[in-house]
């Protein structure tokens, strides 16, 4: 029994997800297929990288991620595979992976250049049909992953996952934005917690203080607007407003610096 | 072979479906997981509850429903499983399947309370994965409904599906509207039926008459924005408009009264 | 093992799909279910008629495909399966499947009568759950394609796939505009090729010409707006625009004619 997750930016007005799991069910009857999302914007790798790192681990060992948001299809950029905690990941070399690495400390990665195990011919416009749902096929029909082609040293990453210590507080950012306005920093309850929160400690975006945190978003008594913290599904500390979108209130997108002050004397 | 469903309003732009599946798959590899649709509009209960009461006889015996529209979650609401129609329903307790029960009159439920089967750690904010998913597949590993916590006397309900009888009329309401703007009654063939629209039968809805009954939407002679009713795939009497939105002619939302009358002096 | 794909124009709102679902899965449960999308524009035969020819080859020999794009559901128009490539379709009998049988050459077509197969009863409005689910489900338990009802000598079918010769220039058409605005035509890399172009070759749209042919979509370096033919996934010459809709710089609409010059004089 093999699972294939798919996560794209095809969106589902079009074939391409269809094609996708035509192919890998021509060449494995028994994939037992999930998507996790195929409405990632289009082009936007970290989005992408955010929310397969999100739920990863609640697939088990064995799984193949099959992550396709590949804005250089086509042109020189590279196809991996990584094993990392177990599963496997399979996409462009462009950052999509790097954070689950990162996270995870130990994983390997080859580049896919076997050619062998791509659909015929391969386009220059969909290798999510022509090379990575075939190698995903293949993968759990038991190829070993050397079989794909040479062993990589390093893989294309985004930024570090980690927040850095500055003079007097810690630095970390924005790496998520939800639908809602959510906003989804890199600090974790290794960060911040609450006894910390009530002594004192506090986030700032864009000049912006957030003093509180709670455990779930309802709250019927408190303020409209009302910035604070909660720990989200993802593990990741959120910034979220009561009935209102926090990234609209701190005026925040992606990759905005939160400086996070220990010290209420800050 | 066990079926499980999902009934969420997540949409579908982010990981929470895809951890969903991933935590059921890690439980019960052979699962077959069906989506109902994830576009429920946020927090819109009744609009769940429609959806599902319109499908679930579709579905054959000992199919698991998951249900997750959840606007309590973290706070102290209840989560159940309920058996009803050789079926199981398992979510929030918030009225999500009391129209099936109804319908159904027979059903038995149980608090879902043991922690034993829920993920670790449970969020505070995502019972969709952490709590109903595992639960859904602990079950159709074939454990007992009643394993997962006290039976219940009662379930949390929404307004009554039938239609009540008053003076000269008798009185129903806009359960749904759908995306075209059909008007889905709570009358059924049993209320209402062609001969009796034949002998002058009609429904109001404020204050507009809909006098006509049609088999189908196709009526390419029709004028545009007539009225008409039509018994809808879900067994309900909707009013619906010759390319048009019924919504939209009759000012009317979801609730609104809807009164039929049988006698053409009224 | 047997693939079902599904593809509609019934959007993710409602319970529409999944009660074909669970129907499906009620008569088979072993079936493998594959959406294809179910958001083609609503009642656009075409889009579905080309989504549908674009992946598929990409499905293994004896995949049922079921079409439900039906603006005719509940009168007179016929319910069709039809024989192609190995494969089966299932639909109503308005134009879906033709450019899957005229490609192909050689197809058998049967139209579905045998009440026997369809779900009981089956309503007016919604014979994707009533007739063509349990058709494709009872296909997948193995029932002969001749017991659906009597063998047809002709489907309805849309224009034809293939280009005319005319005086100086050969005639084809916008088949299909995507969502980025890419204007699909009906020629193919046997009309035109890269050689051709280097010739002088060129499209005519609108009035406007179409002089080069890339690879790719990205090209960092080329112009903004600027026009270009490219070989799509789907195998036919599309006009694609750098970082801008081709249709709107056009003004091109489905159905345009698009006019192929071999001889730079024209």
């Amino acid at each position: 029994m093999a699972i294939i997750t798919l996560l794209t930016d095809f969106g589902a007005l079009d074939y391409f997800v269809g094609a996708m799991k035509g192919v890998i069910l021509s060449l494995n009857p028994d994939a037992t297929i999930v998507d996790i999302t195929h409405e990632i914007p289009p082009q936007d790798i970290q989005a992408a990288a955010f929310n397969l790192l999100a739920c990863y681990k609640d697939f088990p060992a064995g799984t193949i991620h099959l992550a396709v948001v590949d804005p250089g299809v086509g042109s020189d950029r590279g196809a991996i595979l990584v094993e990392c905690a177990k599963q496997f990941f399979i996409g462009p070399d462009n950052g999509l992976f790097s954070w689950i690495s990162e996270r995870e400390g130990k994983s390997s990665a080859w580049q896919i250049t076997n050619e062998r195990f791509f659909r015929n011919p391969v386009s220059s416009t969909f290798h999510g049909r022509d090379v990575f749902a075939p190698v995903a096929a293949a993968l759990s029909n038991g190829l070993a992953a050397a079989e794909v082609g040479p062993l990589l040293e390093n893989i294309v990453s985004l930024s570090s996952l980690l927040p850095r210590t500055t003079t007097g507080a810690i630095e970390g950012s924005l790496i998520h934005i939800d639908r809602f306005g959510n906003c989804i920093t890199n600090f974790t309850s290794e960060h911040i917690n609450q006894e910390q929160i009530a002594a004192g400690a506090k986030l700032m975006v864009n000049n912006q203080e957030i003093t509180s945190i709670r455990r779930f978003f309802a709250d019927q008594s408190a303020p409209e607007n009302e910035l604070f913290m909660l720990v989200g599904s993802a593990g990741f500390v959120e910034i979220a407003a009561q009935n209102a979108s926090a990234a609209g209130i701190l005026s925040a997108k992606r990759g905005d610096s939160v400086l996070l002050f220990h010290d209420d004397r800050a």
